[in-house]
This record gives structure tokens, C-alpha cells and sequence, in this order.
């Protein structure tokens, strides 16, 4: 039975609710809803049945409990959050703006995410564990970089196996030791799921096929490119897949990687064809969009069902 | 000519638009607000035209930038507000309860307020001031209160005066060594401001009377208790003044403390008579709660007048 992990950021995310650039202004806002990409991630796998755990730190007010009552009713292992007296709940706000783009004030290094650090109970959290899913946002400090490194030596180290979503902010990846640090975590990927251009963050190739082939070549089993609102598509050493997305009406974006990525992973290690899996990723992005908020778009399987059914099995 | 310089938190405020209990859920939501105890009380000053400034830090984001741009249009010297390069701003989240009384998730301790500390260019600008208000709030790290006592030496020592306004949260008022701080603070205070019960902090006596006159007895020189929609009271050697609170329609009681405060302190410094500040000062705190929003209600001269002359003088 397989049991997926991941380490990183837990925030709280309010949400201007009319378009414009920033917060100067007093606006109209909702939240808070529960975030932050790892977990979000895992409160999709949760809802999908599927066995699995995070690894973070809140603080001792109403926004960690918003996000620990939400993952622990969703089905995760919330054991691995821990609640740091006196600490302040990560944040992020965000705006969108008239062009679809986002403004955010993010409150992520000085909250108590910023401070996760590996213990004796988190340690043999992680080696209940036999799937590391890393999510780039999380390379953010480097108490947490240490931590996620060290998970994934462990879970690899016993048979496991390691997804990385590159999923990077442009000032994570000028931060002193990063590139060294997601060199090390590429040299453990089993499965790598950049989103569009990220395909070419560690390849020296210009063609998406030499990409493709650069980074099989490197060792990793299988890459699976996310495109948004227009599919995804799926590589290893004999499949080339493509898929269309799924119409539906955007709300919010936020969240829609996220979930697409925790459904692949989840039928992935269940031992789905990857056509099938593909088709389950892309409903699960298409259903996270129909919803405000980052993780109130999960979805459980029936729901992914009845979604790939009403258009004709893409 | 005088000059008031006070230190301590700059907030954002986000504002729950619908009666509740805390934060667990999405709700509707206004904000962001600039906010803080200290950063009102200065700008209340400032839209008096008083000369004044405020020693505090700020993220390098829109939530600084609200504060430091509405400081600023209102006439606050805001040179000494630091502006941390990957810090974050306070935030503070509350929500009305059914019964009047209010929710927060506070970001102080761990945002960039939380880390004052003076500097040659700060120092410089206390020592262009010629009063400072002590405000009970600000005392929420060690070195924030280190910084508010040298302060309070340097103009004292100086020739200056010292206001103190209690405003005390319990869990300040336990952190160790905080007692002896307010007690270095309160014998040097000239002009002591507390709202209500809070008389009784610093006094052993248990009629209203007695406090006084045992706080007047160790050498501060004026008390003005704060009573809310009741008004106000004054005392001093000579003075013991009472005046109601002027009848307004209550929006938001956010932060009118903060404005009556700033109101008699600046006349208070101009020489004026003690029942016209009173008169100026109820009619600050009362105008303050007619705006949502903590610092929206601060009020111009004028205004004050108006509101003074539309209701008989009191």
C-alpha cells in the first residue's frame, strides 16, 4: 500500500474578490481558505482515498485550524503539522488582475511554515511513507530545503519513489545552494511534471522532444508536461501522450496544478495505464478551476468520473 | 515648537464584514486597513496639523505601502519607518461577535514591527522631538520596549514630556520584566491616559478618587480617563473634569481611543484649557467611530468643530 509525503508550505489565502493590480486600497476581500501548494496537493489525494501525510508548521490561531480541520476531514495524515505556540499561520493574498495575472503579498520565510524542521516523530513519519512528492514552491528556506532533501534520501533509499513539480517562483530560483539543491532532488525524480516552459529548467535541449529525451535520458522514468487550460501530455521511454483539457468555466485557477499533479501521482502509484491516468489528471485541473479558492475544487473520483463521461471520455 | 514621536506596531487591518466567531471559514472580508494603535494615534496627530512622527517597521510590500502613503498625506514624519527588505508587515484580522466584542489573528510578534531596533538615523529623530506617547500596545518585544524606554529618557531628559496610554493586553502585561518596564514608563509619564478600569493598574487604591489622587501623589502631572460613548473625565492638582460623549451613529469602534488620545495630547501641548481639549478629544473619539476602519474616522480641526458646534458645545 502506497502512502505519499510531502513537506512544505501551509498558508491561509484571501482573495480579492473584484479584479485590479495589488492592495494599496481597502477592497473587497474573501478568505480565509486553505492553501499553500504541497498542501493542496495533498487534500486531493486525500480525497481521493489515497494514503498520505504533510510535513509542516502553523500557528496556534484560527488559520492553522482552517487548514488542519480541512486536510484531516479530507483524509490526510495531519500528524506530521505541527501547531508552534506563539506562531503565525502562513498567508497569501492575491489579486487578480484585469489581465488574468496575479498580484500577491505573501507572508510564507516569517511564518511558522518558514520555520519546519525535521524531529524524532516527523522522521518516522516520513519512513511510513513510500512516495515523495516535492513541490518547488517549498524550496523557500533552508531549514525546509534540508528537510525535503533528507526525505527524499529516505524514501528513495527504501525502494520509494520521488515526483517533483518544479512549480518555481523566479526568486527561489536565484536563492544561493538552490540550483544545487533541485539538481540533487532531479537526480532522484522518478516522475517530473513541469508545467509548460519548466520543461526546460534542467535541460539544455530547445525542441520539447530533446527535452524530453535529455532528461529520460538523465534517469527519470517518466515526464508528464502540464498546459493548463489546453491538457497535458505524457513521456517515458515508450509512450508520447497527448490530451486535450476539459471544457469547463474558469473561476479560479489557483489550485489547478496542484490537484491535476496529486491525481497523476495518485493513479501513478495505483498502476494505471498512463492514457488513463492523463485523463483523470486533466479532469481533476478542469474541476479545481470551476471553484473559488485553492483547494475548494478537489475532487473525488466519482466526481472525476462523472466529469470525463459527460464529455465523452476526451 | 512641539514635536510628538511615538513607536511601535504598523498593521494592516482586514475587517470581517459579517458578525461572527473567529476566522475558521471563508467570510466576506474588507481590507487592507492601515492600522496600529501607534500609527493612528500618529495619524489623528497629523491631520491636526501637530508635527509628530513614528518609529516602526514595515515589509517591502502593498500592505507597508498603505500605511507609509496615508502617514504621509496626513502630515506624519514618516522617515523613521524602516522599510525591511523581505520582511512583512503586520497584519491583524478581526471580527465583530454578536455581542460587540471582537476576534483577531495578530502577525505583530513575527512581522517587521517586531523587529524595531533604533538606529543613528532614528536616534536623530528623537532627539527632534519634544514629546512622546507611550502607547501600551507597542510593548510586544523586548527590543521594542528597550527602544520606547531610551526614547522616553531622551526627551524626557531633554526637558520633554511623556504621555502613557496603557491599552494593555493581558498576555502583555505577564511577559516577564514587563511590570518594571510600565513602572520605569509610569514615573515618568506627565500625562496618563487609560481607558476605564485600567486606572486601577498601576494604583492600589480601589475608589476612582483615591487612584487619582495616589497617581497624581508620584509626580504625574495630569489623568485623563477614557469612558468610551460615556465621554471622558480630567484630573489634575487644580481640575477634576467630567464631559459626556458626543451622540453618533457607531460604525466601527476601532481605533477611537487611539484618536481621542491624539487629540488632547496636541492641545494639550498647545496650552489650551483642560475642559476644551476634553470637548476636542470626545468629539475626535466619537467622530472615529462613525467610519469603518480603524484609522478612516480621524478627523481635521474643522470637522471637530463642526460636530462640537452641532451639538450645543456640550
Amino acid at each position: 500500500m502506497s502512502k505519499i509525503l510531502t513537506i512544505g508550505e501551509i498558508l491561509v489565502e484571501i482573495v480579492a474578490t473584484k479584479r485590479g493590480n495589488g492592495f494599496r486600497e481597502a477592497v473587497p476581500l474573501i478568505g480565509p481558505f486553505p492553501s499553500g501548494a504541497p498542501a493542496i496537493f495533498m487534500d486531493q489525494a486525500g480525497k481521493l482515498g489515497q494514503d498520505c501525510a504533510i510535513i509542516s508548521r502553523v500557528g496556534d490561531d484560527d488559520f492553522g485550524w482552517v487548514n488542519i480541520d480541512r486536510l484531516k476531514a479530507d483524509g490526510v495524515d495531519v500528524s506530521g503539522i505541527e501547531v508552534v505556540p506563539h506562531g503565525t499561520t502562513g498567508s497569501a493574498f492575491v489579486r487578480y488582475r484585469e489581465d488574468g495575472s496575479r498580484a500577491f503579498v505573501f507572508n510564507i520565510r516569517h511564518s511558522a511554515c518558514g520555520t519546519i524542521e525535521l524531529s524524532d516523530k516527523t522522521l518516522a513519519l516520513i519512513d511510513t511513507c513510500t512516495h515523495m512528492h516535492v513541490m518547488g514552491t517549498a524550496l523557500y528556506a533552508p531549514s525546509v530545503v534540508k528537510s525535503i532533501l533528507t526525505a527524499v534520501e529516505r524514501i528513495k533509499a527504501a525502494g520509494g519513489t520521488i515526483s517533483f513539480d518544479p512549480n518555481l517562483r523566479p526568486e527561489i530560483l536565484d536563492a544561493p545552494g538552490m540550483r544545487e539543491a533541485l539538481q540533487v532532488v532531479l537526480a532522484k525524480t522518478d516522475l517530473f511534471m513541469p508545467s509548460g516552459e519548466e520543461l526546460f529548467l534542467f535541460a539544455k535541449a530547445s525542441t520539447e522532444k530533446d527535452a524530453v529525451d535529455e532528461l529520460l535520458a538523465k534517469g527519470i522514468k517518466a515526464i508528464v508536461v502540464k498546459r493548463g487550460a489546453k491538457g497535458s501530455s505524457y513521456f517515458d521511454g515508450d509512450n508520447a501522450l497527448h490530451l486535450p483539457g476539459y471544457e469547463v468555466e474558469e473561476v479560479d485557477p489557483t489550485g489547478a496544478g496542484d490537484c491535476f499533479g496529486a491525481t497523476f501521482v495518485t493513479f501513478w502509484l495505483s498502476g494505471m495505464h498512463p492514457a488513463d491516468i492523463l485523463r483523470y489528471a486533466n479532469a481533476s485541473g478542469a474541476r479545481a478551476v470551476t471553484k473559488a479558492g485553492p483547494m475548494e475544487g478537489a475532487s473525488t473520483r466519482s466526481e472525476l468520473d462523472a466529469l470525463i463521461q459527460s464529455q465523452g471520455n476526451a
